[in-house]
């Protein structure tokens, strides 16, 4: 099985690439945060890790060596014991990754594009063309079964409404034919794309890519599973745990101040405001649907630290009103790796598509929801909730994968 | 409905009684806090809270609003005007407060009793007839259909096993004859009581009361519905809800250091090591019992801060590894008013205990664990699974009650 | 001695003047938060705090003992009975309070602005007649010796320059007489008018208030102390405490990440980005001077917060970089009054200038250093180092006053 | 100049062998940490950094090499590659390491020492002989000018007080030769053995060391500076930082609760209790002796966090009263590298202490105060005024150094 990654040099790529062989090779200490790992997964068909072969796409010029190299001076993680073993792995991983798209990229993107990213194709067709000829030749070049493709990208900026074309598969199809697709931003190219392969798609990412209903409709048409948008690690997670308590034992929120600081490109990209509109709106509009009090305060911040890199840190604090109008309150800080928690559930994630593909699921999958910040097409945004709908869905795929 | 208070001029009993009496009377801003207030619950038989009727026990000589007025100087809540509204009601509160029994308390408790609480009755069988006698003539005096008793006194201490005589039913009604059960706490002789006069029992602390096997199965024999032990208000809450978050992303908790101060009476009490083991080992096991890993270290500290008085302040440090070997932290801090948080939950208790044994349930109600550290009874810890529980036994008791 | 407010029914002029009276009718615990109450004040001949009168501009239409009763209900602090206790002493407080200046205020100070403040004088020349003779009767009226004027009014938008006749005495002056200062906002004609009545003037807010050059230069040919820029009460102090320490250790601060949140009439006005520059590089701009490391990576953010009412909660990161490269951090929460952390810095702030002025000092006083954001004319940030610049004036001034 | 380290292979020697080498060799980004690398000491005639030696006892047997690997895996500061450019200056190191003296060594030492640090000398006489010998053989061999000896091994339990002899040179001298010195700690013998030798001595430990009265006085009459005691590093350096704000604003401290966390070595040898009590001892007193407040409730935790190895972690609550009786609250979390604090301060004091004794001084030396938790023979625990003592020092002696 194959897993396609577009940003194929980003910290969440490398740290899933070099993770997974690190892991096949026996060289980490055991397979936290790998939630198929767990015994709920045992009895599906997943791929093995070990069977994972990677390629993707890529805007800029590098090497998967040097960059973890760089990712280790600045967060660890990666020593240069561990990057020795992974050489061989890392610069197979190199000769699969074939330039990227920049349509629709920010600022910071564009400035540390390749010379081929900047040529790119003249047209959006084109452009989907291209992609679609890089996943098929990769394929076909190493004789994969299936091949999921994941964008763990940088956020494109959200510069107003998408084009109109992006509602409904045949309006985009006419319009990447008539040339009138050419603000469509690359992640939707990349979806679209990989749909039309028959290839099921995961959108890790704030940007709109297979969560636009041009991509769902087809994935519908085409019998593709596609699931998004942005992957939830750290943060949203804790308020979609937290936030049920305060519903549960009825204390009223009065406030919920998130102030999220990291320094990675990730951190850089969203410094630019039309870049970080998108993110804000999904890890505040989880809180919101949880908490449903039109009263409560809450404000998400991002911030740029450099400092931190990917060591993403947020500190939070919850005002809440109990009983006898009693206020209180919570503060948490949350010191995580993000490309580290991240990584895993990008291997989860296809995993889980791919074996979803396999039983005949096509569209959204409602129950990969406790992945995502803003799941399609799911309302429930309580972790634990959708939790049970994973696991549930666990259960049911093990009895149906037992012979009778 | 009557609700019986064992520590009836403590913190906890003062909020759940003052409290009910302000909401009846529209001077509270709302029901905040209080589960059964939810739309979950609406449909339900539920005793009115301007039909509860409140008396108890207390070992100290105190009246309500005087205990009132100095718990609000060191901890607020309770403003003059919110008292003088409040002044008849307390006063016919008291009027129903009893002597309450010293068996098996600890220092601290027995410097503060009353000569008549220190007088007590001479024998154990002497303790459980005049509670019996006190709990009748409340109902009787007071035309109650029901009435359900709530421990909400403090901890006893844990000095060595309890006597072998509390875990058969037969075995503790022939030592209260025999005259062998003067080392049974008074926790549990009041349990022991209220099942003997049908009373529903909860006991919202860490002593032994209702759990002991002798009054659960005596509950058993009776009809009658007990549920316990150590209400769930703040930092073990906060546990059972996060911990959760590690397992399904099965991040590997490493350290989960709880470091609680608190400055009441609880506090006070609880400096006293014998009485914090019960509590210490409630919350770890919430902890321990989720996360079944046997390499994490715990510890939890509970200590003693006067300047703090009821607003107890927990501080958490989680240490945890994720995939690559990432070792990250989550720290927080919970600043809680502990007897506003716990005050609504008596009411909810007391409530929804009442309302199942009309409904014929016996025994510990597994129901209700969500509200509680260590649910009699009940293996998982979860609070969000917990909290399906409850809203399932609400939503099939909903059905239920509707008419055909 | 008098005190005349600037802002006299904001939160901290109300503290001050309701605290000053609480203190002497010995209806507070103690003096604690009152810098000149300390030893090393003993032997000064500072007014005594019964002897304080107060008065003051206000711009909106209030009464005391209600505004009182508006803060006890958010905040706390003042008990009805407490309030009543004050009853006369806050009604004497209004009736020396006088319709104060709108010029330059910002938008939501304009809209709570009574008819009277709304009407204003029709010119600064006007304004500043106006503001002079309310100072005079004020002192005349009451007997007063010294009346010294302190600035706690909300912050003024920077909207740009100052008039470039606030940047000498003789330009102010020519300015006033030709009707060319009527962009010059409240805070300066307020000081302005104190100096000119040889009153002493302090500016607790980061408004320009005394601290331009025309009204510095005037204090100095008037013979009249002025002081300022903006009270140091939380986060800053902490910072100015703080910092010094990493450059001590030669540890090396990456980021420095500052988020405050408060909910008061402080926070609302903060809310206009206009009137948050000036507070942002006050309190910025302390500890970059201290760090002098153009390498770290500063931010503070001012959120308003509306729950937290009063309560001031600040939530730092710090990030830095000691032996071996090895990356640390500092995390802290403060969660202050800060009312009740301004006021009796007032009260001390009008004592010290009151006597600074009896003992012949003019303009500004840099030995009031630890009490600003910014003080005028002092580089040194360092709070330990202003705090003994402080107690060094004060023995000098303790040596002078002993007789031979 | 040597540096003689009592516990050589123990972190903090490590990392300040290792750091200092990685120093001189240009690997490091800079000189971070190392107070003596300020502008302030520039014009001193202190011993370079890359003329240091080291060498040092050990009860161990270790390399520094492997110990310094294991160091990585665990805190990480040294990867591989830095570890193979210092292979030969580690070589060389450990041929410099003698076995140590393990009497009154806690049980965790004791498990972990050597065969021949078990065998011992048979007596204290013989083991201040082997000590000096050991020191003289280190000084002749290399060549060295002068050495300092600097106590960094593990804290010795405190069990009861120290034998009588330790209270004078005379006393001590005697009961050496009488062999009634055979209770006297390790760390007692080696300040002695250091002083004897005319060696300057450094007490980096709460171990008794050369703070008993025994070698203060020998100090006096070899004309030896020593100093102590107990390195000041994280939440003892901030306790001592931030206090004197409190003491300054005149806010009231109610409670200092501090909880430390770490699970290194260190670490586990405080995990006993007689062991632990010297530490909290230290910690808890420089704040009373700043706060000077008899109400204020204090505690120091020191929990033993295995997960946490180097990397120290205190959280700390305070809570105090300012104005109008208001209660608000400071809470830090502090996570550093202990060892990589402390190094950089272990090289300071050598280089301090050699100057200071080619200067002529003896005995404690006051102006070192900021480095210590218990300066010895300084009342004034107030960092930032010890900051002055020793800028103070600084520049004096740059005066003193410079040409007429």
């Amino acid at each position: 099985m194959g897993i396609w990654l577009v940003g194929a040099h980003g910290n969440v790529a490398l740290c899933a690439v070099a993770g997974a062989r690190a892991l096949v090779r026996g060289l980490l200490p055991d397979e936290a945060g790998l939630v198929t790992a767990g015994p709920e997964f045992a009895g599906l068909d997943l791929a093995q890790v070990g069977d994972l072969v990677f390629g993707g796409h890529e805007v800029r010029a590098a090497r998967a060596a040097e960059a973890l190299g760089d990712f280790d001076r600045r967060n660890g993680l990666f020593p240069e014991g561990l990057r020795r073993r992974l050489g061989r792995d890392l610069a197979r991983y190199d000769a699969e990754v074939r330039p990227g798209i920049l349509r629709g990229a920010g600022p910071s993107v564009r400035d540390e594009a390749s010379s081929s990213a900047r040529r790119g194709p003249g047209t959006a067709a084109a452009a989907v063309a291209r992609i679609r000829a890089d996943l098929r030749s990769f394929r076909r070049r190493r004789g994969l079964d299936g091949v999921v493709v994941v964008n763990v990208a940088s956020t494109e900026p959200a510069n107003g409404p998408l084009p109109a074309c992006t509602r409904s598969a045949a309006a985009f199809a006419r319009a990447l034919r008539s040339g009138s697709a050419e603000r469509v931003p690359a992640s939707v190219l990349y979806a679209w794309a990989a749909v039309e392969e028959g290839m099921p798609c995961v959108n890790f990412t704030p940007s709109p890519g297979c969560g636009v209903p041009a991509v769902l409709e087809r994935a519908l048409e085409r019998g593709v599973p596609v699931m998004g948008r942005d992957g939830k690690t750290g943060e949203t997670l804790l308020k979609t745990v937290l936030a049920p308590m305060f519903v549960a034992r009825r204390l009223r929120v009065l406030s919920w101040e998130g102030y999220n600081m990291l320094g990675n490109r990730d951190g850089l990209v969203l410094d630019d405001p039309a870049a970080r509109r998108g993110k804000v709106a999904d890890k505040d509009g989880a809180l919101r649907r949880i908490l449903r009090d039109p009263e409560t305060h809450t404000r998400v911040r991002i911030d740029y630290v450099p400092s931190l890199d990917d060591w993403k840190t947020a500190m939070d604090f919850v005002h809440f009103r109990g009983f006898l109008g009693a206020r209180m309150s919570l503060t948490f800080t949350w010191q995580g790796c993000d490309s580290a928690l991240a990584a895993p559930l990008v291997l989860d994630l296809a995993r889980l598509a791919d074996l979803a593909h396999r039983r005949g699921e096509r569209g959204s999958l409602p129950w990969l929801a406790p992945f995502f910040k803003t799941p399609l097409g799911v309302e429930e945004q309580d972790f634990a909730r959708q939790t049970e709908m994973l696991l549930a869905w666990a259960a049911a795929a093990v009895r149906e994968t037992k012979p009778a």
